[in-house]
């Protein structure tokens, strides 16, 4: 806890050090206090086109915030200096769809025909709710926020489709009402939600078994509230079934140089 | 002006069929009033990641609205259903980074390997800013946004790299307070300004005379307000020479189905 305390206010590029020195495999979450966390999905340059218009195509759910040159490893915008393959704390890789390994360190596998997608996460508006006195339950619960595949389709690009992947935070419909507030002030990082109550409107059968993350506690009083989810792109490159695709961890994530606070538009 | 006044509230699809079928030639400002129109970039498939990439990274200049299936002409989100090469009053052919013919209709030249790319335009928060008492000098004064090549670089893309365009609208600091608020709200269409005041600190040296577009009166008690423009791809496309390239011609834009209020996020 001493060591969570400490690392929660140090720099991004401090964290990242330890990380590449393999001091620190554990998940991101509250790390850098204030800094924005990204997804990571790597794919050959041969699926990169079709990717990156998936993305364009889905702007929600896939909100691109850095794209790096093929077979570069260093991030550039998003990081003052940082190397791709070292610096989040574990990834996996995935042949034809299946995941096959867990590593720290993509080093020696590193192609030159690899371009690598840096994707916005919600944890990048969950401080700015929690300011407005929005409750983040899985914050609360110390757990993964709750995932579930909707029937909303993603648009389709090229080899990449899809259904929408949507996360899930229960708050009462004043906070709900504050909460479409603030996070529309982030349309970078997914934005306002796509939807509240009824599940089974977007096709969620059973919020108490989600397909990513951890169930987490619904008070009597409380809606659900879901938003566009970083999952998404992930899940279809999976389906796609790719020779070849490495991403972050769930919750070990890539942590930026940027603030929170620089992708609110407002 | 009959003419005009009957088109500014004539649905896009009766424009566009009256464009197709060749009996409207001219500009498309104020046609189909309250509708997004766009601008227009077709590249061979060679330059599409590329160019993409460059759009991804310049988010401001280049907001892309929509791509299109490599070979496919027909718009399906912009529009419910529209030919992109024939529903356009007037287009440039470019080949090698020079302009060599304009036409009305690219039916014979179409080529299987053509990726068009939409490319939102700042008309879509004109209307905005009008209805918030902020003077649109160029809709005043019945002319072309008066445009201007910056100091400010973007960021290169594969073959394309070149400076941000602005587009300059004169106003009082009150009124620039406030066009501040309103373009925020679309920030898929440029969003907020990126300048006021002093067009030296952008490198603009002289207001009156536009790189692009035409001067406008700038009076004394009003300063010059910069937004990025959607010149600036174009002009990015052009500097990198490839051997076709195809756009609409100036204020010959592509007029969507979407409303401009569906781009406002507030």
């Amino acid at each position: 806890m001493t060591e969570f305390e400490n690392l929660s206010g140090m720099l991004p590029s401090k964290v990242r050090q330890l990380i590449r020195e393999g001091k620190w495999r554990k998940p991101t979450s509250g790390l850098s206090n204030g800094y924005t966390q990204a997804n990571l999905v790597i794919l050959p340059q041969k699926y990169a086109y079709d990717f990156l218009l998936f993305c364009q195509r889905n702007p929600r759910p896939c909100p691109l915030l850095e794209v790096l040159d093929t077979g570069d490893a260093i991030v550039k915008l998003m990081a003052d200096h940082a190397d791709i393959r070292t610096e989040i704390p574990k990834y996996r890789i995935y042949k034809h769809g299946v995941l096959t390994d867990e590593v720290t360190d993509i080093k020696r596998m590193w192609r030159e025909d690899f371009v690598s997608f840096l994707i916005g996460c919600s944890f990048s508006f969950e401080q700015a709710l929690l300011e407005n006195d929005v409750p983040v339950r899985q914050i609360e619960e110390q757990c993964n926020v709750p995932m579930y595949r909707t029937n909303i389709p993603c648009r389709s690009a090229g080899v990449f489709k899809g259904p929408m992947v949507v996360s899930m935070r229960p708050m009462t419909e004043r906070q709900a009402i504050r909460a479409i507030q603030v996070t529309s002030r982030f349309p970078s990082v997914h934005g306002a939600p796509v939807h509240f109550g009824d599940p089974a409107k977007i096709g969620v059968s059973d919020l108490s078994h989600p397909d990513f993350g951890d169930a987490v506690t619904i008070h009597d009083y409380e809606i659900p509230v879901f938003w566009a989810c970083g999952v998404t792109p992930q899940a279809a490159v999976m389906a796609s079934r790719p020779e070849i695709a490495i991403t972050h961890a769930p919750g070990h994530m890539f942590i930026t140089d940027r603030k929170d606070t620089a992708f609110s538009i407002l």
